[in-house]
């Protein structure tokens, strides 16, 4: 009898590790998670699983949702989630990365960006089974002499350790003392919570680790830090990031995601599909083989990821619509459905005339009109089916001409 | 006259500046420090003087009453003294020359220390014109938000330039987090007093500094940091300090305080005089000029010294009948007036003898029986007239009988 039932938590456990273990960059330790989740499934108790959002940039990109859809996976599981929104912590910064110290966030600047924050992770976690949790809710009513104690828990020398502090300490780039606070709050966190597991970055490691070494100081048992990778941005080099223009956004329109996602190389697409697609590990198998086998065409590949991204944040029907749209203007080469009009008024003419570059930032083409330039220069420019490289050309308005710059920017030209 | 006016300022502010500045180490800075005393004169404002005491050692010796006693001249020039106690900022520890992180006290050892030293300290200084506070008062109810906001205004590697910390640094020693709080605190008690001058040894210059540092982050004119020199002990070379007992506690008998100061180097005598005597500089001038010219002679001007000692903690005629005593077994070679008795019970023998150094412990004379074998290897026993070399001699005990154990203590047998 105790076989069978062993028998039937091992097969369990196996089945929850293949799930979890997909795609996850390093787990330490890696046999007290086995351990964890195997005494989870024999008490029939779920986990505690711990993200902490520092919620200092509101929009999230694809990048971020990588630890998001393991949380996922862990709930789908029957695993306990909590999201700890760090609106204590937002106000010293993470300075993970950094090579300089943060401006410390208002209160309110924290609290709003905490509000987009949390509408943005319900399209990716269940909200009915996700807890979200405020860390002032325990780090605001600590007293200067339980900071003193918090504080007294670890070293100066092992706290400059960590890579960024290493770096510009090493570079006499200034570290304020606060900024030490940054990982031990976080560290307290999990406490507070008591975590089984803290989810995070590759780049969190030091501060995943420091909630390791606070539990076991506070005599907790220690959680495992499961680290997710960082994902690459569109180039397929950096990683994801807004302020490098490399992202996709989950806000953004179905045309935007689909265009973008059909933009990334062909070697980052197997990892899309584990890092931020809910698609489930047998079929992302069978796409592998196909690939490899030659049976399923990169582009065709390409195209079902475009589409199970747009479905994942907007719907089906939408990831249709933009596969539609992608086929006509870069396969067929043909014109989208909907092309916005730019009424052209008269008293922007010079002498019946207007200047290119002038015309596409009125049409908001371009940001600029230096940028309109740029852009002719590189025959990235179509005034109807002509290409126009020159960019002192002046343009004799014709109702109804189309504009196109880029790859995917359209305008047809009213003229009153 | 407005001159007339000035000149009565100047004048007054030159009588407080040779009082405050004899003995000072370092004033940083001195042209504020005047600036600040002519300002208190004009405007008949005291200024404030604030010292922090860390009570962590309860016993307070004459190197502790350096600073008290230039305490007590400010005090007597008008000015208004605070004694902060820290209490809270014992919890940590001063690091200031730690080679290691101390053990923090608990609530109850910080206040029975705290107890203790005020006890103390009013031996120097007028209780009545002092006004003792103790630092829990604003630090206590600092947040977790207000620790962070003061830890934002220093860097770590300015903390890690602090000699002890750079010492312990560079050789790999541990410094916890917290002790970067030590001089934080510190210096905020500066904030919270709005202090104008902070007193120190020389060796709390960087906690000084800080308190000027913070004073300015938040908004204050910064205090002047007054330094005092560490005073040397009995040896003459290293600090006075419990530990190495080269010192001379306010609490101890007239006798011992003054036997010890008898044995101090010549060259402190003046130094002494300067730093822990409230003998005024016209004395100590004219005692100077006399030891140089040859008209006071070294030995009269110590017996002085211990005179003024021992008168300070106790009485003058205390200070009498000690130099009668000392004089009688130091000059003229004969016992004290008074010598302890110790009642020889006849169960301590072995067959009518006790071992001589056993002996020496029971009286008390020595704190343990090799102490005692060490003091007769020494030649520095006498049972009676006699000299005993031997550590082996036993004792036939012979009521009356007067032993000495080193210069200065004697004990006679009374055998039942």
């Amino acid at each position: 009898m105790e076989t069978v039932e062993n028998q039937a938590v091992e097969k369990e456990l196996a089945r929850q590790l293949e799930i979890i273990k997909r795609g996850a960059a390093e787990i330490v330790p890696e046999n007290e998670l086995i351990q964890k989740i195997r005494k989870s499934i024999t008490n029939n108790k779920p986990l505690h699983i711990k993200l902490g959002l520092d919620p200092t940039a509101p929009d999230i990109h694809l990048g971020h949702t990588v630890v998001l859809q393991k949380l996922r996976q862990f709930q789908d599981l029957g695993h306990n989630i909590t999201i700890i929104l760090g609106d204590y912590t937002g106000r010293i910064g993470d300075p993970t990365g950094k090579s300089e110290t943060r401006k410390q966030l208002t209160e309110e600047e924290v609290l709003a960006n905490a509000r987009t924050y949390e509408e943005q992770i319900f399209k990716i976690l269940d909200k009915e089974k996700t807890k979200v949790v405020f860390n002032s809710q325990w780090l605001a009513p600590m007293t200067f002499a339980d900071v003193i104690k918090l504080a007294a828990k670890y070293t100066v020398a092992r706290m400059l350790e960590r890579d960024d502090f290493a770096k510009r300490f090493k570079n006499e780039l200034p570290i304020s003392v606060h900024e030490f606070f940054y990982p031990l709050m976080q560290g307290y966190d999990s406490v507070a919570l008591e975590a089984d597991v803290e989810l995070g970055g590759t780049d969190q490691k030091f501060n995943l680790l420091m909630g390791r070494h606070l539990q076991k100081e506070y005599g907790q048992e220690s959680q495992v830090a499961f680290m997710m990778p960082i994902l690459e941005g569109l180039d397929g080099v950096q990683k994801m990031s807004k302020s490098l223009g490399n992202y996709i956004g989950i806000n953004e329109s179905p045309r935007e995601m689909y265009g973008k996602t059909m933009s990334i190389a062909d070697e980052l697409m197997i990892r899309y599909f584990e890092l931020v697609t809910p698609v489930s590990n047998e079929e992302i198998n069978r796409l592998k083989t196909g690939l490899q086998d030659g049976t399923i065409h990169p582009r065709d590949l390409k195209m079902r990821l475009a589409r199970e991204i747009v479905t994942f944040y907007h719907d089906q029907e939408a990831a249709i619509r933009a596969e539609e749209e992608f086929k006509n203007i870069f396969q067929k080469k043909e014109l989208p459905d909907e092309i916005p009009e730019y009424l052209l008024d008269n008293r922007e003419l010079e002498e019946g005339q207007i200047w290119l570059p002038k015309l596409l930032a009125l049409a908001g083409l371009v940001s600029s009109t230096s940028e309109g330039r740029r852009l002719i220069q590189q025959g990235a420019v179509k005034v109807g089916d002509e290409k126009i490289t020159d960019p002192g050309t002046n343009f004799i308005p014709l109702d109804g001409t189309i504009i196109k710059a880029g790859k995917r920017k359209f305008a047809k030209i009213i003229v009153k």
